[in-house]
């Protein structure tokens, strides 16, 4: 397993644990710490760049995630950007998942489009059901005489790590014939998936959510049909891809990135034993308190994001003098970090990459700290 | 001085030589490899975090440079890019003069807007007039019969490094009360200059190009008066600012910056210095062989950027099987890279950073390349 970082400490926020870069990573790319230290072999576009083989980057991700083409960006947000600028205009109607990240809807907003949200189930699972966008869709004809111009579905959102049935959505989106864009930064690069058989128009991802690379950097990837316009050239410059400013990550997570994805595979085979750390997580974080720690979002577990509401912790905080602030205090001094300080009622952590005896370190860690209640 | 780079090989290539990380950047920024490295600490903001000190970034450049705000942004062309989407609307004209990046162009395309040359005197020192500012300013109001939306202007252009009197257009500006844009990628971290003197609205300054920043990084810096405009909020998310999507650089780029910066003053200072070796070095290459090799852009040199006229080199390549390939090769035997490989006819080149004893092997290499004429 993955060295976890310099000084050793347990860091369970879920945006840094698929971000920890393996040394077999963090070797390479020490070697391009300077400024656009990827350009000397550079004929003007950064994706067909050989040493470092950033070329490998689009050959790599497209098989795997059975998509068409690449674009390299600085991320997943930046990647739904450039799909919602080529795809949308003003006045369009995009359809999003209530469960999306914020920079979804930032990106319909720079785009001159608006948004409808598909609402989840709701406390406590918060399930996004697909038939809705179904419903949704024929809303949006009736009110509006026109389809939405886009579907963004967040695979897997940053809250709850519920697993979206993408391929359901897919269907539907297809069936109207409606572009269909994935936000796949919390999927990509975890475990494998199928964009094809998804039928998914687009799919962001991100490296250094998902994929153990330096950031910032991701990536869109998109069918052929969308190519002339997400490749959209400049005027004055028609070699210049205009959405990307004619070049994105000119330094070390380029490099990065290309070297996560040779390790790649193994990683996504590691996916059913985080899967299985997560559960026993849960379960043993569960049992720490009758009715005082509960895992929301879907169950059982099939992502390593875990939600805890955590009544029996919001209630000892409230006795104490630091209120809020004293669990973020306790874990600290038992090496443990990523909880915001004054998140008592309730938070989101991730053991992805951990070992098992780190794993139990965390719960003895809450078990001696639900003691002193 | 900095050491150059772990291979020891001498690269010549104007867009890498500002680039060069020190050893102290180095060693901070490898701690900072992970994915989402900077996040731990933020509270919403990347540019107010406190650990690593990235809120010292706006801090640092705004009392160097004499701005009221920045923007953290991934480099200078999104910093432009910022400022043409957030101040230009459909159908409005940029003046930008002809020696602009290509990504200047690619800005304002994306903002909607067209735009006007202002051209520079041509050959052979390509050097960009403030008073045709002027003159393009009547011409556009008696064209459109509106006034040009913005100036855009290169500090320093990337292919003769000629340093425009930014002074005198931003005067032209005020006069006029058109915003002032200024593209300080390759000044802003080489040499100190006074933006509330130019009189300019927005700088634009790139980490990666001229701090010795790992990349990819940037910013935009911005007058008070500019600040609902660029820091414009998402409707549906009213903290988060629109056009940098809620957050840039989420990794190594941004904690390399900040420690870059730490350095600056030192930096700033041995500008005298550079300029020195820079005439040193256009001397010498310039005796190599009488009319053979001439520096173009203005003269005396006064920044680091150097473009050679070299009919000599062509006449080589000529009669050399490799044809232009063969001076590329002949240097790298030498240990000096950084020239397209085919570029004969001439090349840009810098020798910024450079010990003296190196930038003689320059010179020596050019000089036994040249005595198998």
């Amino acid at each position: 397993m993955d060295k976890i970082n310099e000084e050793s400490v347990i860091n369970l926020n879920p945006i840094r644990r698929g971000g920890f870069v393996s040394p077999f990573v963090r070797k390479y790319a020490i070697k391009y710490l300077d400024g656009y230290s990827v350009c000397d072999g550079c004929d003007g576009d950064l994706q067909k760049i050989s040493n470092p083989p950033i070329r490998k980057i689009e050959e790599i991700l497209t098989a795997k995630y059975q998509m068409d083409r690449l674009m390299i960006t600085f991320g997943a947000r930046e990647a739904m950007a450039v799909a919602a600028r080529a795809v949308l205009s003003r006045g369009d109607i995009v359809l999003v998942d209530q469960n999306r990240h914020y920079s979804s809807i930032l990106a319909i907003e720079l785009s001159g489009a608006s948004f409808v949200e598909v609402e989840s189930s709701g406390y406590p699972e918060y399930e996004i059901t697909p038939e809705k966008f179904r419903d949704a869709i024929e809303d949006v004809i009736k009110a509006k005489g026109k389809k939405p111009a886009l579907i963004l579905l967040t695979h897997v959102d940053g809250n709850w790590g519920n697993i979206a049935d993408a391929k359901a959505v897919g269907a539907i989106a297809q069936e109207y014939k409606i572009p269909f864009l994935l936000n796949a930064a919390y999927s990509a690069g975890r475990f494998a998936f199928d964009s094809e058989e998804i039928g998914a128009d687009f799919v962001a991802v991100s490296g250094h959510k998902s994929f153990g690379s330096v950031g910032p950097v991701g990536a869109l990837l998109y069918r052929d049909k969308w190519g002339d316009k997400i490749e959209k050239k400049s005027h004055a410059y028609p070699l210049k891809k205009l959405y990307s400013l004619g070049c994105t990550v000119r330094g070390v997570a380029a490099a990065g990135f290309y070297q996560a994805l040779l390790e790649l595979d193994e990683r996504l085979d590691r996916w059913p034993d985080e899967v299985e750390k997560t559960r026993y997580f849960v379960e043993k974080m569960e049992g720490l308190v009758a009715d005082g720690i509960r895992q929301l979002g879907a169950r059982p577990k099939i992502h390593d994001l875990v939600y805890f509401e955590t009544p029996v912790l919001f209630e000892m905080g409230q006795k104490r003098r630091e209120r809020g602030c004293f669990l973020a205090k306790e874990l600290k001094k038992r090496g443990i970090t990523g909880l915001k300080p004054g998140r008592t009622r309730g938070f989101k952590v991730s053991v992805y990459g951990l070992r098992k005896k780190e794993i139990d370190h965390v719960i003895n860690s809450f078990k001696e700290i639900l003691n002193g209640r």
